[in-house]
């Protein structure tokens, strides 16, 4: 396992967009569009619905932040058969949750 | 109705973050949380799940859209009771999907 989920390491913020990938079917996209143009929006187009996730680990540094969550994001937090995931990691402020 | 949305006006990409407000349980962040617990991320902490909705629309001027997005959301995108949003506007390249 990666070093950090001991316990002992810096404190990271980390930030993942899960979004579904160009050309996979996006209903929830698609029915959200459909109730702005019923609400009076037809002009609300291309909508996608992704997943915003953000969490707390500690790790060495910020290299093996990103390492970890790329790991979690695999695992779990993104299916990227059909999803795309971008991770943002910043150093959390005081020693996290 | 705010301009625009007849499919005059300048096209705009609106990126919007809607994450659970705090103090506000969050039961599907907490499940994760569990999950990453128990595939051996137990120092992955303070895990929140919120939706990440991207959209086009055509308006006047930037701020315009950006008044819009924020009728978006207050009409069906976020849930301002338990839910918090914010909006990035900027132009979208080409003339939008």
């Amino acid at each position: 396992m990666a070093g950090g989920d001991d316990g002992t390491g810096v404190p990271y913020l980390v930030k993942v967009e899960v979004t579904p990938r160009a050309g996979i079917r996006d209903p929830e996209g698609a029915a959200v569009e459909r109730a702005l143009a019923a609400l009076g929006h037809p002009d609300a187009r291309g909508v996608h619905i992704g997943k915003l996730i953000t969490l707390h680990l500690r790790a060495p540094d910020a290299a093996a932040a990103e390492r970890r969550a790329d790991e979690l994001c695999r695992t779990l937090l993104a299916n990227p058969v059909i999803e795309d995931y971008r991770i943002e990691v910043r150093a959390a402020e005081g020693s996290g949750p």
